[in-house]
């Protein structure tokens, strides 16, 4: 890593500069997937890719992949990278800090004249926060051959546009071959959108994995009745279910070490002050990094439900699974390398895992994968208050750097 | 009462007939109050009115006033009535029975030769329901002069149609002044719209008052974030206190003699389900036939709301009183007129308030007033299912007939 040397202010120019396609005014940034917006900053970074002299291929999803030669033009490229889509109302780090740092270490080794013995590749990835698209990370799900591109082509957008014709519309459909080559490993820089690191006070995190997640809806159906006129004994009312449920949810993360449970979700039928409600509907979110405990979490939920909703007289009349994912553990190589480099550099790190699902969870089906994370300020993402210290950019990408240059030896 | 004898059969007829203007084709009715269907229900029930040689007047406000003469032209007379407005998915006895069955103690004292001292009249009131326009019992409120005529003109339906214009339009502004005359007492005859009479198995309902009524809706704002990093001691979530406000109502309506606590709104925002909600917004419904105690509950829900929102760290944003009645006693003597009519029939009787609002509570503000309940079967109402059983339509309207004949005398 001698003579690399991260230029803090090219990288801020660059998350300014693409901050200012698809601003919302606010600090905030509106990308969403395959928008006029989102081939606004297609174009931009592109063309940083190709002043840089990298080799951008395009593949069938629109996945972009930049690559840097190494001198054994053989060996799997290691690659970085991440997402420049955002969501409505996202912030300006989510994705393309992961994208744009992988840019300013290939100026850094530039301008410290380092040839590394692999290739060298910077990503971004079609559709990684699904808020136009369902499912989420869907181009790093397509490059790795978990969807078929004819499927993922087909999807429908939340504003009724099918995929692949948005795709073409803006004009990034490329002619590379999806899956895509498979890479030596996978590395990706990203804010923590937590607070944990700021919260210890430590700049480095060295990603142990993705949390499993666990969605589902559950529809409680009751007796809709006036609420003047039923006597207590007498009710039926989903929404009582509904709310210890939501309660349990907190006593269930509490009780179980590790465990994040939310219920974001609520609505209530007829939804009218004086009407004891017909049903109500809430969706649970729980996400653990070991399968066994989120699986025993479902388990005594469910139980829970079933036994509260008995005690109502009110039925479960749905239950459905939104989405179900096991843990991802990120390559021990990874990490290692990544706490290694944050030693050398002297920069406190922490090992954690991530609470949100990244495009590494994907790569990390197919090669040794890992993940930087830099702090969030007060741990907010997804919004236009989305802050990470120029520092902490600073320390991120330059770790980034020593990791891409070790793995790539 | 000798001599006085109701069919049952013309009551089934007129209410079959009633039922056909505004069908919802299910066995329910919906004629919201100053449709077109709220117009043809009047037309027929006025042409009913006027058949019996019935002295029909039309207030102001759409109330319609009919009278039957009595042996004293100077006495007050004394009134029955209801309304025939439905809610949009209503059944087809709540109101339209006491407006149909006071018509047919008309006929039944005609057919008996019967002629009181004071003159009987038979009303339905405008917009009773307030599905339409709001508030509900809105007709016998100006009837009454606890509302002025020009402001309940001016009142715009949830259609956005002023209500002037929709009298005008259906040609139902009569030139009756309002408020209208006061009436030497009122009864009125109602299903309970509640279980209580059927679970005892009794006939008729002495109605002892109105419950108050006290609707809140309340607002709590945490602090929005993503649900898969964001730990749980770091979470202010509104969700979860709106939750514990529904056990805690429950637990309130238990431990409160009499009292009746409803949850029927509930919303969170954003509502996504990976996403810690930034604000839930919940109404409180409580009901109470004692001020005291309703206050008492208000008090001590209010309390409960602070220390729990303290607890999670959240805000009470918003709080919002909807509504507001104290409740309302009826008369000693028309209560136990109800009560001897009842034993003199040997029909079982029992004393109970109602949970529901009704035009006898305005009236009770200017005459003696009470109400006849007649059993809803498993307390349904508000709903096409809404039934009652022709014996006790039967059993409720001759009470009604012994009740006005005896206030008549």
């Amino acid at each position: 890593m001698s003579g690399v040397k991260i230029v803090l202010d090219r990288l801020l120019a660059d998350l300014e500069a693409l901050a200012e396609v698809g601003s919302t005014g606010d600090g905030g940034n509106c990308r969403l997937a395959l928008t006029d917006d989102d081939a606004g900053g297609r174009e931009l970074v592109v063309g940083w890719m190709r002043a840089l002299g990298l080799d951008v291929r395009v593949d069938r999803i629109g996945n972009v992949v930049a690559l840097r030669a190494g001198t054994d033009a053989g060996a799997e490229p290691v690659m970085t990278g991440s997402h420049i889509d955002t969501v409505r109302t996202g912030g300006r780090y989510d994705g393309t800090l992961g994208v744009l740092a992988g840019l300013e270490v290939m100026r850094a080794l530039d301008d410290a004249g380092v040839t590394t013995r692999r290739p060298l590749a910077v990503a971004f990835f079609t559709d990684e926060e699904g808020s136009r698209f369902a499912p989420d990370m869907l181009g790093s799900l397509v490059y790795v051959g978990g969807l078929g591109l004819e499927d993922a082509l087909d999807v429908v957008a939340i504003d009724g546009a099918r995929l692949g014709d948005e795709l073409d519309r803006i004009g990034w459909a490329g002619d590379a071959a999806v899956p895509g080559p498979v890479p030596y490993a996978f590395v990706e820089l990203h804010i923590e959108q937590g607070p944990m690191l700021e919260e210890a006070d430590v700049t480095i995190g060295a990603v142990t994995g993705v949390q499993g997640i666990s969605w589902q809806e559950i529809t409680f159906a009751g007796q809709s009745n006036h609420a003047g006129t039923t006597p207590m004994r007498s009710r039926r009312d989903p929404a009582y279910v509904a709310a210890q449920v939501v309660t349990y949810v907190r006593r269930l993360a509490r009780e179980t070490d590790g465990l994040r449970g939310t219920v974001g979700r609520l609505r209530l039928h007829p939804d009218l002050v004086n009407v004891v409600p017909a049903a109500a509907t809430l969706t649970v979110d729980l996400r653990h990094t070991a399968e066994s405990e989120l699986a025993l979490a479902e388990q005594r939920l469910a139980q829970f439900m079933d036994d509260t909703a008995v005690r109502e007289d009110v039925a479960v009349s749905s239950r459905r699974s939104l989405a179900r994912f096991e843990p991802v553990a990120f390559d021990e190589t990874v990490i290692s390398l990544v706490e290694a480099g944050a030693e050398r550099q002297g920069l406190s790190c922490l090992r954690l895992p991530s609470g949100a699902g990244h495009d590494a969870q994907m790569l990390a089906r197919v090669c040794p994968t890992g993940m930087i994370f830099v702090p969030s300020h007060k741990g907010i993402s997804h919004n236009p208050a989305e802050h990470t210290a120029p520092e902490h950019l600073e320390a991120g990408t330059s770790i980034l750097a020593d990791v891409l240059v070790e793995l790539a030896a």
